[in-house]
């Protein structure tokens, strides 16, 4: 039997709430932050949180709670699960109350706009050292709604710290629930940020009507143009071949679980971003992890002709049909050119 | 304009028929060759292929036949689009009718059993040089049906002759079908070949109600275990990254057009093997190809789970349920151990 710990997850969406459950499942005491107190009474009085995980029954040994005090109060782990958007706030918060120590996982993938940071740089921006002993980074293809269910997902712990990620590897995993390691943090942070882009391409495709084929295209041209910048941020360019890369991508990019797909598919259909995003009642990190990823290929100057096009279609009002043709149409026709220039510029940096 | 070219396809399978309309639509006369002699008149007569391509109508200048004689006669270039089990067969009859050099381009994806060859490696036994100036492999994401109905497509065309590559690219390069060009014909043949089993596994894996999480897992794991395989065959690891690797292994993995993941579904629910093949009435390549991949990892000395697992289910009566599970219990904790050996083997050989 597994060790028996007190962990702090704070974020109550969908995400946070199947981590809980697979945390729960392995016998730990999970306190599970959010702000709505509403939410906090359904969870401690009905074990369910019907907003964001519908249907499903929530383990007893989730303990819900509104206060950040109560929930950090003895415990050295804490799970961030809340949107890119809102990490430093709750950073912010957690220095003031916290004394000790933490273990900070984070399972957020975006990239911060204008400064372009990755969220585990965020979090050593905003905690001093003696309160952030490790960073985390949980990510791979893993919809929350089948991990409440318990269907057999595999997903990456890294950290900088190998023993660090070996022991949220080993709180996390259990038989439905399988978490790999490894140490290329940059790598499982771009790759996990940036498939929110190509996820809004290929709904687009779909959304166009274009068919699997184009969408296996995106997909393939996705991965390489994530792993040029990713190398030339200095990650690993095999975590882009992993669960953490390819993985992600595929599951984000083919299932109807993705609501970045989602949001893609209505834009390509013809439907207003703005719209889009009202319809969509929860964050789409894709639309500002765009204008992020724009950025970072113009300071590290790599193409990425998908992101391109995508920032054009959302925020310059290109029409989606002419900018995914425009796309098809200008790949390189030698396709090994960009990928060879990926690891021959990693062997000139050994 | 493109120069206009007389070009044969043998086999009018829903591939060979979906390529001839790439042709036809490209303005070069096409021979396409069938047995069978019913679907010629219906061809030549009422321009559909009812059986292969339901609902779509060819262009008027494919031309069908039944003689391979007529077929051949005065032209350079063959497109071979049988199943792996008729290719010799076909080589053999080639071989009796023609007296000049031919250029032939390859589109099926299989492994001989118990040689192990590649198709590309049967050709060259079969036909002697003086009747074989190229062999070109085109692979990709591409189902038939969707290049029938000129959704936007991408593949590959793989020669050891970067000039043959390109030419066959020139013939069926267009607006909707998109060519690359590439010289590891090893890697895209293995690509080709071994994504079959990889979307049997995935199909199963759908089969049982194991969700997108768990398929995308698969097919990440079977991605490096044909890396794996093909670069010590001689491939360039980085065309599993293309098109012809995990772009086709998507597709194949990800859509109902697939008939291999179709075979793997019904076995997933419970039907046996011979039932499954005979509802099928097509021929299901994974099927073969997986005693094939088997023997060449015993040959080749490398660690392929899927496969393994996939050759219990099919030959040895394992229950798909234990396979699977088992499957995701013993894969390796740190994910980059086997992928960083693939790029380790590599740099070593330069």
């Amino acid at each position: 039997m597994k060790n028996k710990e007190r962990i702090a997850i704070v974020g109550a969406g969908s995400w946070g709430t199947a981590l809980a459950i697979v945390l729960a499942d392995n016998g730990h005491e999970v306190r599970l932050w959010m702000h709505n107190k509403d939410r906090v009474n359904e969870i401690n009085e009905r074990h369910t949180n019907s907003q964001y995980l519908p249907g499903i029954e929530l383990p007893v040994n989730i303990i819900a709670s509104d206060s950040l005090v109560q929930v950090l109060d003895g415990l050295d782990t804490v799970v961030l699960a809340v949107p890119t958007k809102a990490i430093r706030e709750v950073l912010q918060s957690i220095k003031q109350i916290q004394k000790t120590p933490l273990t900070i996982v984070h399972v957020s993938k975006g990239i911060e706009p204008n400064t372009l940071m990755r969220i585990s740089e965020m979090i050593k921006e905003e905690l001093p050292e003696e309160l952030c002993s490790d960073i985390v980074v949980l990510s791979g293809p893993s919809h929350a709604e089948e991990v409440s269910l318990r269907h057999p997902t595999t997903v990456t712990a890294s950290s900088e710290n190998m023993q660090a990620a070996e022991r949220i590897q080993d709180i996390f995993m259990n038989q439905h629930f399988r978490v790999y390691t490894n140490t290329d943090v940059v790598g499982v942070e771009i790759g996990g940020a940036l498939k929110n882009v190509i996820a809004l391409a290929a709904g687009l495709s779909d959304g166009l009507g274009y068919g699997d084929n184009a969408k296996a295209a995106l997909i393939t041209r996705g991965l390489a143009e994530i792993a040029r910048l990713g190398t030339k941020m200095g990650a690993n360019p095999l975590t882009f071949s992993g669960l953490a890369g390819i993985g992600d991508l595929i599951v984000t990019c083919t299932s109807v679980h993705s609501r970045n797909w989602r949001a893609g598919n209505m834009l390509g259909k013809g439907q207003k971003l703005q719209d889009v995003l009202e319809s969509m009642g929860m964050v789409v990190e894709g639309v500002r992890t765009t204008r992020a990823a724009r950025q970072l290929s113009v300071k590290y100057d790599v193409e990425m002709p998908i992101t391109e096009a995508l920032y054009r279609i959302l925020f310059e009002g290109q029409e989606p049909k002419a900018a995914v043709d425009e796309l098809m149409a200008r790949m390189k026709t030698n396709e090994m050119e960009d990928l060879v220039d990926i690891i021959d510029r990693r062997q000139g940096d050994k």
